[in-house]
């Protein structure tokens, strides 16, 4: 019995350290890039040791794909909650649908993401591993950007609408990188939050 | 006499071999990432010495930040040679427009300038520099975007569709890093181009 109770403790504190690490791991990627994220770095951020670390995550790739995977996990599940606290319809739930989607693309995540992205277009070991991630997360962002536009993909062109304002939100989280683009991107998104109301919902768009 | 006519070959030759470096500086780095572009992995390419090539840049920020440079300066003149081939006006310019403005961001060029940008995010050496030359270039794309669609930036909202029109492409050259997006990117741009016809030019848009 004592071996039974022991367990579940162990495991928690396990579970506890593995998150630790994923999280060190994400916010490094985010400050320091792929050349200063060493395993041995993330360990010192996260509080354990090289080995705790390696007996999670035996190799460096395993490592940051695990982190990215896990944060946009969580980044998704806050998404569907602050979702719930959208106004129900209107030009006002079309803009903050896309502010929601544009603000993604410009915190830590994005930022840590795009290190792996491009660490992964030199990196062979690294790149079978990322390409698929990206496109569960790229699949799921769009499933959610459906949902919440309330958008109806059988209609031509709306699938292909969604997807440019995705790519827009991607490009807008470039464009902040080495620079503070907030006052120019809060004009943009208002654009094209209009442009996408009418052309989604409007008498005048060109969806339908 | 002599030594006035052997100095205008020799100034040619040594502008030949700083041009070939750029080259080989922009290819390397699109190729092979910021820590795959060495100034002797350069060299190597351009097949010149070193010596020669740090003659010519003495550090590799110098280099970098040329060759991005260099080959932005003669993409932009490129745009403006095609620019005088595309439809003159109507559906079929805007699409034209679009088209090409979304192909300069998937080329090598894009690629190369990405990888320096997300290594300039860490490194102090490199940010300054990488910095002015990203808001240099943005904003002759950005100039280039307004001439080719004919759009009167006094209109309200026209200024930021072009904007978002160029964070698109972006963001579209960023889908393309690890897997060939063609196919996705083609319907995006021909829906984009319908969509920013009618906002630019229709009687429906939302700009006028």
């Amino acid at each position: 019995m004592d071996a039974v109770t022991d367990r579940a403790p162990k495991q928690d504190r396990s579970r506890a350290t593995r998150l630790r690490i994923l999280e060190a791991a994400v916010a490094c990627l985010a400050e320091r890039g792929w050349s200063g994220s060493t395993l041995a770095a993330v360990s010192a951020r996260a509080g354990v040791s090289r080995g705790a670390a390696q007996h999670h995550f035996p190799t460096r790739e395993e490592l940051f794909t695990a982190a990215i995977a896990h944060v946009a996990e969580q980044w998704l599940a806050a998404v569907r909650d602050r979702a719930a606290a959208l106004p129900r319809e209107g030009p006002d739930r079309t803009f903050a649908v896309v502010d929601m989607l544009v603000a993604v693309h410009t915190g830590p995540l994005f930022r840590a993401a795009l290190h792996l992205w491009v660490t992964a277009a030199e990196e062979e070991a690294l790149r079978p591993r990322v390409r698929s991630l990206e496109s569960r997360i790229g699949r799921e962002a769009h499933r959610l950007a459906v949902e919440f536009l309330g958008a109806d993909e059988s209609v031509p062109g709306v699938r292909e609408t969604v997807q440019a304002t995705l790519d827009m939100a991607r490009g807008l989280g470039l464009a902040n990188l080495l620079t503070d683009d907030s006052a120019r991107r809060a004009r943009v998104v208002r654009r094209w939050a209009r442009i996408l109301d009418a052309t989604l919902y409007g008498a005048q768009g060109g969806g339908h």
